[in-house]
């Protein structure tokens, strides 16, 4: 593959602002959105969306999340610290564009659960609203905040509590079909994309091939 | 969408270890897995498979990933901190079992590149392997490790330094088009996914619907 192009350090420290965001937002590939439901201690409810979900281990059950500074999502991040919950909500295929919209800097007093046509639901004892249109609703109880001095971001980690998903989607073995809950991904700012399952393997070892386990 | 099942936190608590893991790991949906690149001071090259990379801010232009502790893992890591250099690769369509078999348990003295049959290429003042089979491969200097005394995971926070992929990928706003980069993507443990664009959406702002860039 010797006709890739070659950009170094200095190259992108001199592409244009909104070039290079672009162009160093799409460098991860394809990620899942998930909309972050929260609510502030007046009970006013928020809805953003975020591409930065990962996970973080499973005993216990951790996930994070990014959160810039001066974006939209500051309103999320400020309820979480207010409330110490939040959930996250996967994008139907047929949600995309409602979804992305919930990221316009609408007011602080505009809940984009409304803005954005979705519904609120709510699970008792949990100080957060899920995505009733979501297949894929977690939630989650604030555990830990890093603040990133080097840009001013922080890490949002969280410890799953609640799951709701059809029953149907999970496996034998606890792994989820993701291709039943029929979500959207998303790669760079703005590219949403459709998934199709390829190929399942198995655990791999030295000196065998891996064994596929569905196809 | 009242049908779906709720598990809660005392539910995940109970299920068996490896249950668990696969329906954890399953929870943030679609990822892209990188083969991640690096050699120690002897110049021993290692390639692990990754699926927490992260962006964390394009200027400067930082990602992230996470590295669980006891694991094959540990040797990536190790090398990191020897040379301050690694490298992110993008796996292709056809080179998935490859890709798998580089999380294999292999000694310390194996190199994943021969053992898995991936090539070396190597750029000019930069301490670490690129995978010559990979469209999109990314270079980047250690900035920051940050332990998470939780569970023992470390965040892995580099600057990109070097980015090669082939130029007509590269829309005229700076975004990579990734479906010209024909990657694979993950879900859970070992679930490999193909990717196809559906919609690209315009700017979000208050008031107005998304406009639809490319369909």
């Amino acid at each position: 593959m010797s006709n890739l192009h070659l950009w170094d350090k200095n190259d992108l420290e001199n592409m244009e602002q909104r070039y290079r965001a672009q162009f160093v937002n799409s460098l991860p590939g394809i990620k899942t959105p998930f909309l972050v439901g929260t609510q502030n201690s007046q009970g006013a409810t928020n809805l953003a969306i975020v591409s930065s979900v990962t996970h973080l281990g499973s005993s216990p059950a951790l996930m994070s999340m990014v959160m810039r500074p001066n974006t939209v999502e500051r309103h999320t991040i400020e309820n979480i610290k207010d409330t110490k919950y939040y959930s996250f909500n996967s994008v139907g295929l047929n949600s995309i564009e409602k979804a992305h919209q919930t990221s316009a800097r609408y007011p602080r007093e505009v809940s984009e659960f409304k803005a954005c046509g979705f519904s609120e639901i709510w699970e008792p004892g949990f100080e957060a609203p899920f995505v009733k249109e979501s297949l894929l609703q977690i939630g989650l109880r604030l555990v830990q905040i890093i603040h990133l001095d080097i840009n001013g971001c922080d890490l949002v980690i969280g410890e799953i509590v609640k799951v709701k998903a059809p029953y149907q989607s999970i496996g034998e073995d606890g792994s989820i079909n993701i291709d039943q809950l029929d979500i959207a991904s998303v790669s760079g700012l703005d590219r949403y994309h459709q998934n199709k399952k390829m190929i399942r393997l198995g655990y791999a070892k030295p000196d065998l091939k891996p064994l596929v386990l569905e196809e």
